[in-house]
């Protein structure tokens, strides 16, 4: 049942680094996704062609996306709310676009005053310039496990936006557990449902550790013969309401798990440490990777990393 | 399969302070002790009697034993290494030894300068005098998952430890990956293999979140039909030989991963999030609780803990 290989996306670029306050130097960024995908990761979602009075720290979308190496076979997905975000990440040849909606109605409600039909109708013209355009789509459903503002997401929501997204045309689906609440009887529940509505070797598991759940959730995903998986690397990204609470799983963490699981990654995990060292003292945060920050002391100290 | 209720035992008091630097005062650690009953831990490991001159922080042993609450019902553990140990611990009324060896051979020579066969018989005295005595004995094995020095360690040599352990009388038995180096995978396999030569209600889990892998384990573990966990409040312990790397999976978490399985633990969460601050401020150091830290602020601040 479990899958033999996996395919990781690195947000870190993007949903990790959007909430940095501090500006990353574009040049940091660079090296942030070069070496990310030197590193074996297959699938960057590198920024974000959003409003720069939005998201001030996506403002060098264009910067960033004309600095970087394109490796042969490695996608580079951009984040596009709206035609105008389309055409940078057109003018930028991006390999893949995402696009977005919430499970939650209060949460679509609040946060784009709109029913969660009409957000997923919006992007109609996105999805049709995107397939006209030969690029690949992607959809993530946010707030799938859960909601800050209505609590419980009904299974039956998630799949209404799964349909809706399949209906636009979306090659991948995320199922995003944005705040971090699930645990792994919802998560294989709603996996299981989306499943069949959509193909299953193209659903995505995006788990938040805000409550330190997102390896077993992404263990029970694996069980539910899930494939792609999004992760962060240092655990770049934090949570936005909350001041020292978790974001992003790490993406340490998870090729940690999946090479004791013996699942194929194709990353390098000693590189991925490296580089998760590398962007923490660019932010000057500490790594919220457990397996980054042990495999860490354990190179430098040449030492057992617990015992 | 996955059980309906399970038994989780608070290593934070013993486990968790014992490699604490600073002295924490023993009315602390009597308060500790007290509210963590309070809410609905059922098995403490509320100290050692083990030579002052190896571990200082447990000097307070018996005054520790003598300061807190007896409540009816809560099965409160002691750590002896010995047989001094186990005199003390008798003159404390404790309701439970608990005794140790390592799966791994490299582990126990280079520890305590024995063979695991040694090490084991060393407690045959220890756990007649708790059987004489009528106290309950639990047997604790280490590097069940990985060790420091040899790396891997088989399953064979696990079952083997089990094997000598129920020999000796215990009660119960831990299969404890003191390293955190453990992925589901070989969780299963070693709880299978536990689970055919020791009644498996009585076999628990000892998780370390090292290198983040501990809710995956627990996952894991209940699937295998265990019904016993260890934890930490707050995750207290850290990680000894790597400044930084976590020790004990969080008791929060835990509990916050049952309650989403429906999996009932008798525990108090809000409480359990008061005392992992409480502890916390206490050692002066953050929680590393990742579901302690989410439930706080959401609780302090009145938000959403991310969105």
């Amino acid at each position: 049942m479990i899958p033999a290989k996996v395919k990781i996306v690195e947000v870190g670029p993007r949903d990790g680094l959007q909430n940095e306050k501090e500006f990353v130097p574009t040049e940091t960024k660079i090296e942030l996704v070069n070496r990310l995908a030197r590193a074996g990761i297959v699938n960057v979602e590198a920024t974000s062609f959003v409003s720069p009075k939005w998201v001030p720290q996506m403002s060098d979308a264009a910067a960033v996306m004309a600095g970087i190496e394109r490796r042969a076979g490695t996608i580079y997905s951009v984040l596009t709310p709206n035609i105008r975000g389309f055409e940078g990440a057109l003018e930028a040849k991006a390999d893949e676009i995402v696009i977005f909606g919430a499970a939650s109605e209060a949460f679509s409600q609040k946060n784009i005053n709109c029913s969660i039909a009409e957000s997923v109708a919006r992007f109609e013209p996105v999805a049709k310039a995107a397939k006209d355009a030969g690029m690949r789509l992607r959809g993530s459903i946010s707030c799938a496990l859960g909601c800050p503002y209505q609590g419980e997401v009904s299974v039956a929501s998630v799949v209404d936006v799964v349909e809706r997204m399949k209906a636009l045309g979306c090659d991948e689906i995320d199922i995003a557990d944005t705040i971090g609440v699930g645990t792994p009887k919802r998560t294989r529940e709603v996996l299981a449902a989306a499943s069949k509505v959509f193909p299953r070797e193209r659903l995505s598991g995006h788990f938040h550790d805000t409550y330190g759940q997102a390896i077993g959730n992404i263990y029970a995903a694996l069980l539910e013969g899930i494939e792609i998986f999004h992760a962060s690397v240092a655990g770049l990204g934090g949570c936005p309401y909350a001041k020292g609470a978790t974001g992003n799983v790490a993406t340490e963490d998870v090729v940690y798990l999946m090479n004791g699981l013996g699942i194929e990654t194709g990353i390098d995990l000693d590189q991925l440490v490296d580089i998760g060292d590398f962007i923490s003292r660019a932010i000057n945060k500490p790594s919220s990777s457990r397996a980054g920050r042990a495999l860490f002391t354990k190179k430098r100290d040449g030492v057992a990393a617990c015992a």
